[in-house]
């Protein structure tokens, strides 16, 4: 058979042909699809070397030494151990560091090559099942996976902050917001163009596959097709985008309040945003989303200065968070006026709850006052 | 954080992580982490154009109809059907078609279509489970991965055989061997150099991490080349190699009879070879592993026609089981007349079953008598 190296497709197949519901999460499949991939020091060096996602955390910290200085923290999900470690060095009294994996080890290496391991105390469980000694003051958490919401481990944060954090406690960070905009990108094209490609070898194999072995697998034609529109032009598109290709004005799809927001509150997101068009003679070829996140403190407790994370396509690079690009197929020709109207929702998928499906109806008005149909299309966040 | 796609990365650390052992199999992990890939009719569609395994399983079938006339089929694995329905094409009165995944509703529509719907009769579920009405008189799978053993799907043959099969029965394939020999290759130097720049790379982060962050990495540098070694240096790499890197006599390590083997003699493979190197002023940069298989049917049954399905380096191309390459670190000089010793070993991975750890000791016996020191290395089939 020779299947691919282990876990190089995805495996958002699996629960759903073992029978599955969605209801309960087995903790070790989530281990094999999710955690691991944060147990390599390959992957948390890629999170360390994104300057934006570290400036930004560390002038929060910094900044606002106030907020840490004789203070108990809590770091969901820490890692490498540095958001822990920048805490310590920040003046705070403790610091409780839970990792899931086995990077829990080298976070209590790192601390005490740091001369923290007094202050850090590096606990590897699941944020769900450990307890604390006492509650604490700051929850910090770098918990963000692509378009904010991928991954759902917000949810640890939020099981976290109600079990442990002290009433006039401050989360780090405190909001964030989901961003969507009209873009232009070769990308439609180039996709549909793989596809066609991809369909055209289909089709050949199919004629080779009677003629060499006298079976017709014509009959999975429909199929094939399927699974590779869902592949190429229904997936999101990791991307990182020049601000040029923005061609309207972005709008915020959701607000979250970290100090109060609950499951129920980002286990579905639904939008109705209408966004004008600023640029003439241009094609509409995806909507972009992206998110930001900022460190205020809290109303009680507010920052001494607020820091801004922002994944917005930016002239001087990105993020490794990127942009998600999702398709609109085929691209529509718009003008400077014209406004594009946008249903959205998100849902977790079924099989597995960290990732997202999610749903556009988009309706082009002209500024002529002319109304395209409405079109609808499911795109995946995979 | 923004994980990688979903699992994009090895899921081999996951169980480890969650602390499980090594003796009980999680269905819905090893659905996850394996049978998932077998759901997509991409995965389906390479294997069913690779000419060599397509050609020799019909010869196979085809060749040796008196197997088949009139006769009941299993068909282990089934994916697409194919094999299933060239038993059927070939004269079986009954095909029972097993697969595990979603695509076993692909089988049956491929079986309809092809008019061979009353004799193929598609079951979904694991081999392990399905309880069959009758005994039959010939098993029929393509189970074989990377090195033979990879992904461990012959134990699923093996429990088919051993409940399913009548004592006068034959196994398709009947035979199988693994091949180990002795080549030349630049992909050591390569990946030793790919190293090189990933810690070159990791050092200039730890500096950046100290001087704009304040944290030392450097505690980390060990673990960080451990990992790098074992990802670029210590896994075995997919190669299709030509012939004339083949500097010595190949070797078998392992032979098979499928008809009386049991996975107690396949869990574990353990040979000593001496390969002697037939080419003068060379080196010596690896150890390839392949595999043929043969279709001979049984001594009291055998196959009218005997075909083999071999991939061992061939100059008309590979099959997409290519060759495995073992890097031997750093390579040695060799000359035709000098012998390498091998003492291999093969277990299965701790943390997934369906993955291999190995291990290989090798010594350089020259022509001119003297021998070198015996290295060992381990390489994990992942």
């Amino acid at each position: 058979m020779a299947s691919l190296p282990n876990g190089a497709a995805s495996a958002s197949a699996a629960s759903s042909a073992a029978g599955g519901g969605p209801a309960v999460v087995d903790k070790e499949v989530d281990f094999a699809n999710y955690f691991c991939t944060y147990s390599y020091l390959y992957h948390q060096k890629e999170m360390l070397c994104d300057r934006v996602r570290m400036d930004a955390y560390h002038s929060a910290v910094f900044r606002n030494a106030h907020h840490f200085r004789g203070k108990v923290v809590l770091d969901v999900g820490t890692g490498s151990g540095i958001l822990a470690i920048w805490s310590a060095q920040a003046g705070a009294r403790k610091v409780y560091a839970v990792e899931a994996t086995n990077m829990a080890e080298h976070a209590r290496e790192l601390a005490r090559a740091n001369d923290v391991a007094d202050i850090v105390e590096v606990i590897q469980g699941s944020m769900e099942d450990v307890v604390l000694p006492e509650k604490v003051d700051v929850i910090i958490s770098e918990w963000m996976g692509y378009f904010l919401l991928r991954e759902s481990m917000f949810d640890s944060v939020i099981c976290a902050r109600d079990r442990w954090l002290k009433p006039d406690g401050v989360m780090y960070p405190s909001h964030a917001r989901m961003w969507l905009a009209p873009i232009r990108s070769d990308l439609a094209e180039n996709k549909m163009e793989d596809l066609e490609i991809a369909m055209h070898d289909w089709n050949l194999f199919v004629e080779d596959t009677e003629s060499y072995y006298g079976v017709n697998m014509n009959v999975l034609t429909k199929a094939y097709r399927a699974e590779h529109e869902k592949y190429y032009l229904k997936s999101a598109i990791w991307n990182n985008l020049h601000p040029n290709q923005v061609i309207g004005q972005a709008a915020v799809i959701k607000e979250i309040d970290c100090l109060t927001a609950t499951v129920d509150e980002i286990r579905e997101v639904r939008a109705q945003v209408t966004m004008p068009i600023k640029l003439d003679m241009t094609r509409l070829a995806a909507l972009a989303g992206w998110f930001d996140v900022h460190f205020r403190g809290s109303k009680q407790n507010p920052a001494t200065q607020e820091v801004e994370l922002s994944t917005a396509p930016d002239v001087n690079g990105g993020t490794h968070w990127g942009q998600q690009v999702f398709l609109l197929t085929p691209p529509l020709k718009v003008n400077e006026g014209d406004n594009v109207k946008v249903s959205f929702t998100m849902v977790r998928s079924k099989e597995n709850h960290r990732l997202m499906d999610m749903e556009f109806t988009y309706e082009l008005h002209e500024s002529s006052g002319k109304q395209l149909p409405a079109i609808t299309t499911k795109i995946y966040l995979e």
